[in-house]
């Protein structure tokens, strides 16, 4: 077998065999075949695609190129969730203490942020003294006593993509369904968990635009797990604005703890984390129906033990678990500057994207892997779609600390919004449940 | 610039500007860009194409990535000719001496074969003691003498079309007509010469398959050079059987000679050089018609001046000058086997790559660049297109050293040949002139 054949079969629109697609994956992480032949082959993939069966070996040998990990020491179903990305999208933090308090095993493995889009391990590391590197055996043994734990990536798990991912970004391959699905399904098979929902993002803010792209890669997300043994199921929902108000690390973690704590009821961020929380609960057999599972969970905010779980997570992983009830331990900016509308009207768009790096730009993203963040500081919004905003009412709120991008920064998250006279039609938060 | 942005634009169907391919070819030729960014680059383009004014500028960026050889020291208009590459093509030996015997001055760089195609420098260096390398000073001394010589590139010319062959050459990205051309008309460009004659192949023994094809890659490359201020005509010619009779490097001389000697007039070999020293007679102001150029090559080859300045060159280059009058001073293959026909018909195709590949079985040719090769063997092709065969008849001879092979190559050859009962059509040799 000679990758170069391989190359020409896939642009000339060929089905690659299983062998063919090992051959590669298991050539490139051994450094047998070098990174310029598997990134025109990544380009020929873009251009020609792979069809369901293709993507799913891809998957499956992206996840045996490196270490699995072994959840059996933790007792019960364990259920996984994973979101594709977005601005203010901060689900793990309110619906894996959610799960918990249910019963459910949530033993997470997350990642940073990048670009316009946060990371739970950032935001989770703004809690003092909260730390994300656990010994696999602390970890099996914290989501064993608890239900709950939060860690990053184990170093060789599928290493496969993280060379593939390192490659795809500078080479234009990123946007493809099937490398988007083989790096999230690889990860996620790999992680142990038994049962899995995801969380695809359409939108403004998202890499997926419009809900039909983003069912068509959850579609084939949620078909690799069910090929691969694991109940799967996807969520198409919105990212035309931010999920929650907040967006920083530390604001996020202020927002997710205020839902636990019963604030902000029947806001975008809550309804999405029912809905994720929900479907984790069926697919882990502590719910029958979703109104089984809904009832559950308002039981779980309410008596506080969703909470409890944040709480005792934090402890566990040596944070102050002080925070879920004085928030104010968390990182706090030197000041706030509001954005105010410069007329009346209704909110009837906002360039999500702008308000990412927005964010990113006082200091609580990164532009690439190594660059430092600032806990503290990011956007609040104030104003969501379909609200009604008097002249010089408060759009959104900036968290600043170093204040050399701020005019741009207050441009940006002005210019993000756009206004109408008249009230605009809702638009619909979850688009469509994958997979149920 | 960033050569990431420049991927995704020609990705999506844009026009890369002048400064774009002038930054990516320049950083590439700098190693400043790396090679799996520019394989990506390549795929793109090789689905979204190139336009004239980017295969232009690719073209002349590639040119000026280098160094350029100066021929001005050279009295008069210096004309150049490239084939695109085929079997048994050896119209540099035929065609250049009879443009010097009528006052044209032909500095000539050529290459070696590769796979199914044979290279000048090779057949050349089947002479005893003929020299492809010479200094650029003694190069021009000849030319401006004899009005001819050939050597090999020198070190220097193109460096941006050896890293961009190399890396086509393994990523799927060398049948591209933009990429082709540029490649092309980049060596020409650099090489110095006023007046570029091209001799474009379309079959099954070129990698244009049809003169549909071939016609545009020529077109293109006719433009480019024509846009850099060099008069270039092409010609597209057939390449559905060896151009000549002999396919391998002594073998391949010899005919050259014996076509200069007056044998094998009216041949396809004879017929393709005589159109192409005509228009190198036309574009260098030394005949005014294609009848008055035809004329003089009919003269110079009728006097045995056309000989004698192959004689003259030989002797310049430090070969055994006797050999323009006895070919068996060139190396003679051991034994030779004659292929027939098992039974009667006309002759209506033959598998020209076959017959490439047969050839380079036998040891005429390289699999890859470091390959040894042995002058001696190839294949004489006694049949040809439109040919009546007895049963029994020889279709061709194999030319042999070395037997482990012997078995396969009979096989090729003999299974290249297909017959019909009834005379077929007759074939066109000569598609099309562009440019002229």
């Amino acid at each position: 077998m000679r990758i170069a054949d391989i190359i020409l079969k896939k642009r000339n629109k060929g089905e690659l065999s299983g062998e063919e697609i090992e051959f590669f994956i298991n050539g490139y992480v051994r450094d047998e075949i070098p990174d310029y032949q598997i990134s025109a082959l990544l380009m020929a993939i873009w251009f020609n695609g792979m069809n369901e069966r293709e993507t799913t070996d891809l998957t499956l040998c992206m996840r045996d190129s490196g270490d699995q990990v072994d959840l059996s020491g933790i007792p019960g179903i364990k259920a996984d969730k994973h979101s594709t990305g977005g601005v203010g999208d901060t689900t793990t933090l309110v619906t894996a203490p959610l799960v918990a308090a249910c019963g459910g095993k949530v033993a997470k493995m997350s990642g940073r942020g990048l670009g316009h889009t946060g990371g739970t391990l950032d935001k989770l590391e703004s809690i003092p003294g909260f730390s994300v590197f656990q010994e696999m055996d602390r970890f099996i043994e914290i989501v064993s006593d608890i239900g709950i734990a939060v860690i990053g990536q184990t170093a060789n798990l599928v290493p496969a993509d993280k060379k593939l991912y390192s490659l795809r970004d500078v080479t234009g391959t990123v946007d493809n369904i099937s490398l988007i699905a083989g790096s999230i399904m690889s990860k996620k098979l790999a992680s142990g968990s038994d049962v899995i929902v995801l969380d695809v993002k359409a939108g403004n803010g998202a890499f997926m635009r419009n809900p039909e792209e983003a069912a068509e890669l959850a579609k084939i997300m949620v078909k690799i797990g069910n090929n691969a043994g694991r109940k799967t199921v996807a969520l198409v929902t919105d990212m035309n604005q931010p999920l929650g108000n907040a967006v920083g690390n530390a604001l996020e973690v202020q927002e997710a703890i205020e839902i636990l704590q019963g604030k902000h009821l029947g806001g975008d961020l809550q309804t999405v984390c029912f809905s994720l929380a929900s479907q984790m609960l069926i697919l882990s057999g502590l719910a029958g129906t979703s109104g089984e599972a809904e009832k559950m969970l308002e039981e779980a905010l309410k008596s506080g033990r969703a909470l409890e779980k944040l709480e005792a997570m934090v402890k566990a992983q040596g944070g102050n678990p002080e925070v879920v009830r004085d928030v104010s331990i968390l990182p706090q900016a030197e000041t706030t500057e509001i954005i105010t509308a410069e007329k009346a009207g209704w909110v009837c768009g906002i360039e999500t994207m702008e308000i990412g790096y927005a964010s990113m730009l006082l200091g609580a993203g990164r532009t690439k892997k190594t660059d430092p963040i600032d806990p503290a500081v990011g956007v609040w919004i104030h104003k969501r779609k379909g609200d009604r905003v008097a002249k010089g009412e408060a759009l959104a709120a900036l968290y600043v600390n170093k204040k050399d991008n701020l005019e741009n920064v207050r441009k940006k998250v002005a210019g993000a919004y756009s206004f109408t006279e008249k009230e605009p039609e809702p638009v619909p938060l979850i688009y469509q449940v994958i997979g149920s």
